[in-house]
């Protein structure tokens, strides 16, 4: 199709502070998204849950009286455990920010969620009406799925619109056979 | 990233006889591959095991000699079955190098082959060197993890490239909820 009759885009990108996502993001600007497009770009960063862990110490989940009974953390690390979360959000969504910054006319948006990636990342694709969702992966396969939730695996069942998963080439082994 | 600059790209798109494989060819042609690009368009058909399941009907697994003990079906039966499964792959990669008809300069290949489709796609994605695998997607999510392998979700953990698997997207129920 001709880069003029394309229509304009959403593509959604979910971002975190592994380099498999900043990888992901790369490999699009690369192949997805073009310059003088009418893309919108949609970074999305999700804090998870144990962004928030702290709040477990806190048996009363009033976070902001520290006169509360059952508080653990003092008012000083509460804050500074919560600065270091938004920091990292910053840098994140910092850094890809930069990534995009030779995009002419694509618009580049940002949003900030909290909760559970998978389920967040599903509805934010919905919500945001985007036809592309992009993640990295990890490449870690057999372990991800031992112990942990595949976040990329479950959007790519859940989310409606296309996922492209993007996982970092590594050379193959016996290519060529 | 402009278009001058980007490099020549191996893209494999799975299609076989499916509506849903049908629609992720058509959706990457409109976002993914472009008319003037020095892409290589790489059409894979596998021929799944179901397609050769008269096999299953000759005990003796000699197909070719009719006179061998154990062998039920005819050889015009046999020469019927087999003809139909091609018959099958050439509609579908005809009317898949139909859909790419309009694109300039990118190359379009094709190529036929045999065995469990998982594993096929996984291998030929090696051997062929591809930049992007593409694969349709059944909506029928519960159903497949129940009943049947889902080779998207294989293709997604086992495959070394990105890969975008496309779903016939629906309107959403509760849209802008």
């Amino acid at each position: 199709m001709s880069e003029e009759s394309r229509k304009e885009r959403r593509v959604l990108v979910a971002v975190d502070e592994s380099d498999e996502s900043m990888y992901a993001l790369s490999w699009s600007l690369k192949n997805i998204i073009f310059q003088n497009s009418s893309d919108t770009l949609i970074l999305l960063y999700v804090k998870p849950h144990h962004h928030d862990a702290y709040a477990t110490f806190d048996s009363t989940g009033i976070m902001d009286d520290p006169q509360t009974p059952g508080h653990v953390l003092s008012p000083e690390a509460s804050a500074a455990i919560k600065k270091y979360s938004q920091d990292v959000v910053d840098c994140v969504l910092q850094k890809s920010k930069r990534m995009c910054k030779d995009l002419e006319n694509v618009k580049v948006e940002t949003q900030i969620e909290s909760g559970n990636p998978k389920d967040v990342i599903c509805e934010m694709s919905r919500k945001l009406n985007a036809d592309l969702l992009v993640m990295g992966s990890h490449d870690y396969a057999a372990m991800k799925r031992a112990f942990f939730d595949s976040v990329s695996e479950y959007c790519s069942q859940n989310v409606k619109c296309p996922v492209l998963i993007v996982r970092k080439r590594k050379p193959y082994a016996g290519s060529g056979n």
